[in-house]
């Protein structure tokens, strides 16, 4: 493509190919958007790539729940009017930002790191499993609720079975979040399984 | 969203608020890239700070043709081998990337760097207009025909039309590009406009 217009590869077709290796770019999306920064250089491209560098430098993984934040232990580990009896395990850090957009949580939490998967050769080892019980055992307040908030695929379910296990013995309540139909669903448009779930988890109409 | 997870606006937040601001990329998406460049800080995330910042150091628009390069004149002005009797202009350095990408064309581009519009308020003196008339009328080697490759919408054509007009008295031919039915597309997802187009500009078949 661009390769036609600089015999090498010069600083704009560099930007354009690690633009287009985010998730959700492609080229196309990429050279627009290389394109819309050119136009703004000292509006917009010099404070992205100061904001990138300022990122990579200063948010850190909390070592306590693997969270992202500037401070370790992050803002939610430190805070101390949170329900320390609680700790919610989530696969990525974005559905901890989910989860606190409700305000509906006002536990800990326990990032993961992923799902175990037999496909891409995800294993234990590869998650935050083990820190997770060494958390546990070492909590000056012992949880007594550990809630799964993991995705309804396969992969999330046998990460879900796997620490229910590692956590049988503790006798802490392990739980998981509701399946059924989501609120403003239409039923027409959901899948069977769904549907199955929900009429098995019905519940007595208020 | 995130904001209940820092109390002032950290870097993440910053940085998500400025790549949410790009062209075709929302809040959920630049918070997905913002994850996924702080999972490869050092491999990906660094990097692209430095290649953002490189780019709007090192690319300059060309002063003849308005073409974005390293140097300036561009390599495309610079290039000998280029027919210097034909002008392409186009609205966009989009535009010439597209065009060099067929490899059907070997003259010369002139960058508008947008097009007329009254619905925003951009006018001739806002677009690179008079610096073509300058450029047509000092160079060494006048061009005998300028092609107009601009969009076939409103604006594109009153673009095209105005600055035919201005070349009138010039006595160089002034063409556009072919309306018809693109290659590969087919009939039934047509347009009326570019079908009625295409028959009024029907050809002997071969």
């Amino acid at each position: 493509m661009t390769d036609r217009l600089n015999s090498q590869d010069g600083p704009l077709e560099h930007l354009i190919r690690l633009l287009g290796g985010l998730p959700g770019l492609g080229n196309r999306s990429a050279r627009r958007i290389a394109l819309h920064l050119l136009s703004k250089r000292s509006a917009l491209m010099v404070p992205l790539a100061a904001a990138l560098q300022q990122a990579a430098e200063n948010i850190k993984d909390c070592s306590t729940c693997g969270n992202l934040d500037v401070i370790d232990p992050c803002a939610i580990c430190r805070d101390e009017t949170r329900d320390n009896s609680k700790i919610c395990i989530v696969a990525q850090v974005s559905d901890v930002w989910a989860i606190e957009r409700t305000g509906a949580y006002r536990g800990r939490y326990h990032v993961l790191g992923g799902l175990l998967s037999a496909l891409d050769g995800i294993g234990p080892q590869d998650l935050r499993i083990e820190s997770l019980i060494t958390r546990i055992e070492t909590a000056q307040t012992r949880p007594d609720e550990i809630i799964l908030a993991l995705s309804a695929t396969v992969d999330g379910q046998s990460t879900a079975h796997y620490i229910a296990d590692r956590l049988l013995s503790s006798g802490i309540s392990v739980t998981r979040l509701a399946h059924g139909v989501p609120v403003g669903g239409e039923l027409d448009y959901l899948d069977d399984g769904t549907i199955t779930t929900a009429l098995k988890s019905r519940s007595a109409a208020a």
